[in-house]
């Protein structure tokens, strides 16, 4: 059993930039020495998240976006732009609520995704942002 | 420090049918041959969701629906139904708001939920689905 | 390869009560003989939650409120209230929602959070209460 670190840099646009990082989660796990365990994904920040959906056009340009923009929506005098000046109050509560991790499976070097089902990382932030998310590999 | 593999198979019903799967994740950490660890439990899917709570009508089968429906409603026109011509983008919204894994620690090989917490598998597609949830599970 | 389980002891306030227990988290990694890997940590409830955020009072002391209050108020007669006699479903549905476990990475011995990432625990049960967080370290 070991632990493996590593990492996935992204150039993400601001206010929900969705970003389809499967491909680049599989590679790390492919050239790993780790053939069966689990693979943590974390956004080390207050204004991204770790999620999954089917990426297509209609739900990560526009359905998960207004979804969002309907109960988190950004034109809005949060407290917390008070505290510091800035606006993004609506990226810290989208990745308080979508969450900066998560656990995923597999086996055979290969993740046990469905077939629809792809890791994103959620760009949240006001602001277009360099972001190096980390990979966290225990198996065996 | 072992990893081990199994599933938990299920025959859903459409729109937000929530099954409470404690028994069958017990039941398999029980029989496993790993005392203390941790179970990650993950739907393959973008319709469904893995979460936990007090397993009682009120709350399974009228608060989490009323609740989602209010945020995330079953009759809206999503982009993503001109996509593909299907009518489940409710499904995936909710899927991605909740989620498609969470994991859990385990003690004597007895999961350490509180008295009342339930884990749960969501089907929120349109449609009744045959599901097979991937357990990995990694202890000692 | 090692398990290791420990315990964080709150005393909560009702209603919304966010803490942040980043510290109290990182003491354990660092008092652990864990050097690398991943730490679990949940809540064995149905109305407390584990997620994270830039811990400053705009966010933790309004922002947050108001936002699961627009979408989960406490004050609706929810079905689960007929159940039981109590009126905890609000604190029910925050629970399902944010949910009750995550997991984070740690290296060295020190969580690999953002710089304005905190974990934090949400109490969203409508008493005061008494909780023991678990915390499962897996690691080498």
């Amino acid at each position: 059993m070991t632990v493996i670190f590593n990492e996935i840099e992204l150039r993400t646009k601001s206010y929900c930039d969705i970003i389809n990082i499967t491909d680049s989660v599989q590679k790390i796990i492919q050239e790993s020495n780790i053939k069966n365990g689990i693979v943590n994904i974390h956004i080390p920040g207050s204004t991204g998240a770790i999620s999954t959906t089917e990426y297509e056009p209609g739900l990560v340009k526009n359905d998960i976006e207004e979804f969002l923009e309907s109960i988190i929506p950004y034109d809005v005098n949060y407290k917390h732009h008070r505290t510091w000046g800035d606006h993004n109050g609506a990226g810290h509560l989208r990745s308080f609520l979508v969450k900066t991790s998560q656990t995923f499976p597999f086996r055979n070097k290969k993740l046990l995704l469905g077939t629809w089902e792809q890791i994103i990382f959620c760009e949240f932030d006001e602001k277009s942002r360099h972001r190096e998310l980390t990979l966290t590999i225990i198996g065996e």
